[in-house]
């Protein structure tokens, strides 16, 4: 694909060569989100934060991932106060928004919404979740977030095995992050749900065919040997009809310290999309492997600075002006830890 | 009127000469709103976008016309987070406010509140809407529209006819642009509405008295012939004492393609403040005049950037300095339509 | 203490040399804030301003301040949208949020959540309010406004008399500067509240310990008697467990222009926390003063700017740039009254 103007709106519309394009260019951020340069490239250009459902993670990392570029950012932040309320059409919305700024990113509750927005777009649109459809750069993150991990490793994602834990039935970001591996080779995917939570068949079908191995089990002690990486899940206790029933399963599979050393290969990387529910009837992820080194959960929402500042740049035709509009960064930038 | 250091609080406020300053400094806003060039004239400035009830899009509006002029926008959203919900009065809002800022738009749902704020603010505050009263820069922004879609067809205001449809007893802008055009001479007004919702009195005595002419009718198709401009309105349920009452008169004023056809002349231009109600209940201006050449609403809201972006440079007194600081645009600028 | 890199989370952090930086610094600001010179010294940086619980006033302020210096402000303005309220723990919401900014200003109402969050925190966080807790800019704002305006009487803050008037209970404000008060010598402190809403015993104590002298009293007029300074609260309805018991002591203690020409030194400060509650039933400061040359209630204000800005260029450690990043301002800056 063509990255320049495009809108981003699903992770099927990537091929290989895309996101190998787009990881470069990721990894090129680093200096910028790691406060060594300031780059001033998007100096005087406007990104419109739409964000039509509440969500601070997403919206504050977008944000901060356009001004580390030099931009603005305006915002809106729920669907109430939107002229949506009054019966205007996405259409309209679109129209008159787009007017506003260099690019949107949108979020929106409804399946689909961030498409039909699109079409009507005089500039591009990053789809920052469509409800329960499809969360694009959380998935690019994920998966860049493995090369990463792997990678130091000394391991690649061809031939790689993942186990996915939890609620795999309504976890948007286990589906996406699945639709992105059929472009790699030879995986092995152990998904460990009950039986009630499995991953919908149209997707370990589709894994299938793409010559990937897929177990299903609800063993999870014998699911999380020999893996590469875990990745975990929450109870998407929201996407429940009955949200009762939720209760169900929550806190039924956990990974802690002790699970870990049990089953996990000691170089088995720990990945979670975040939030993770740590209260104590559901803490699917245990604070005690909080300083455990192949925790990736941090370096994940931390890459996803770097992956939408590289989406950014792409779309906007900037990533060759990056570094000639660098300069030194004059302020305390020591981090702790 | 000077605009240096003023406030904006009423369209009453302006001569001919002030709306001719205003639109001209507009017009010259063009390649900045259109990202041909970016402008720093006022980087390090400060908006205080105050909207004390919610309004994505004037919000979101006026905080890109502050963006693209350099500056930075501190904003907030609704009334219920405000101290003004403590026992604060709006004098010591204003002191407060006005001590963070270098001039502040401010919307809030009771009329008069704004002026009032304005007194005790001790920097210029623009109305961006004070309930049903007053929303000045959207009246200046129609009839800027006004005045460029008719001269893009050799006609100007000064003898014009303008049909004015829908909810005209409640509808604002409807007010604040004949207010406007009590400025101009010679205008034909044909005001389509239901008998309960006609124009108020007030306005249109003031409109004969200026030498204007005005005709009041039920009738839609007979109305919309021989007019040069066709302004049509939402049914403003939100300002109906009893919202049932508002669903009698939904729906009941339509223009679509085949009316238009029908009635209008080849010319018309199509208006709308937008947002307009697609429900199929209402439907007051249909889809299926979206590519139509002559409809101007989504000009209408980008025009609304660059009045807002005049009003600040006005007011701010750097209309001379916008130039000097102008650069080349270095992102993608395509825009798609 | 070093402010490079520090949090700051407590008045009790903050030793007399401390705060005579911190002052010297905030005077230097002064261009800045008043609009003589911009300054650029924090362009790139982000600020993460995270209120978790909704303050207009003190979000903007803190915003403006970090504008001023020429950085980004990034923002969410309440608990409800956030992750906590899918079950994230306070360390998970500091590691990822922390991963976006360069500092971190965060509100938040569960009293010591702010130094949880800083514990788990990158990047240094101020704390901008834990419910009934510590909210310090507030209280060195306050202290650095009676400073400024003992000085402009060529008095100074050892020695001084201050009368603190209303919900000594209750008032976070009340508390935290009498703690900042402890690093002076020999003031005198006339508490004015009714019995049940007298100062905690432990300040009291704390003070006189300090070899300051403390006096008690449900007489307001003999209470005001010889201060330079008074200092009145609002009853903090929204800190009772009873809110209707809030209202037997609504409007008890009251300054107007009569009280204060019978009771006060011509040359007492008036002083108060803001907001005000001007309703009749509580009206604890009569708008009859506004004009009072001694009111100093809206310079509090102003210079709760320059004392963030303060703590920002203490922090992140570039005082000794901001004067070389200035340069002139170009826009209408001129203020009313």
């Amino acid at each position: 694909m063509n990255f320049r103007g495009a809108h981003i709106l699903s992770v099927k519309q990537f091929e290989r060569a895309d996101i190998d394009r787009l990881f470069q260019v990721a990894d090129s951020m680093e200096p910028y989100a790691h406060r060594e340069r300031v780059s001033k490239v998007l100096d005087g250009a406007i990104l419109g934060n739409m964000f039509f459902e509440p969500s601070t993670r997403t919206r504050v990392s977008f944000g901060c991932a356009f001004n580390l570029l030099g931009g603005h950012v305006r915002e809106t932040t729920d669907l109430k106060s939107s002229s949506i309320s009054k019966g205007e059409s996405l259409y309209d919305t679109a129209r008159v928004i787009s007017g506003y700024s260099d690019i949107i990113v949108m979020r929106h509750p409804q399946p689909g919404s961030v498409s039909e927005f699109a079409k009507a777009s005089r500039v591009p649109v990053i789809n920052g979740g469509d409800g329960p459809n499809e969360h694009p750069s959380q998935a690019l993150l994920d998966l860049y977030t493995i090369k990463k991990e792997l990678h130091s490793k000394d391991r690649e994602i061809d031939g790689m095995s993942i186990a996915m834990v939890g609620d795999l039935k309504h976890g948007r970001t286990v589906h996406s992050l699945s639709q992105l591996l059929l472009l790699y080779k030879n995986i092995t995917f152990t998904l460990i749900t009950p039986n009630e939570l499995r991953m919908p068949v149209e997707i370990v079908s589709e894994l299938k065919a793409a010559g990937h191995q897929v177990i299903e089990t609800e063993d999870m002690e014998a699911g999380l040997m020999d893996n590469d990486t875990v990745y975990l899940t929450r109870i998407q206790e929201e996407r429940f009809t009955n949200k009762l029933e939720a209760d169900i399963y929550r806190g039924r599979f956990r990974l802690n310290q002790a699970i870990y050393t049990r089953n996990c290969q000691p170089n088995t990387v720990i990945m979670h999309p975040l939030p993770r529910d740590s209260r104590e009837d559901a803490n699917e992820l245990d604070n005690d492997l909080n300083q455990h080194p192949n925790l990736a959960i941090f370096r994940q929402t931390d890459n996803g600075v770097l992956v939408r500042m590289a989406l950014f740049t792409l779309i906007l035709d900037v990533t060759n002006k990056v570094d000639e509009s660098a300069k030194e960064v004059g302020w305390y930038t020591e981090r702790r830890f």
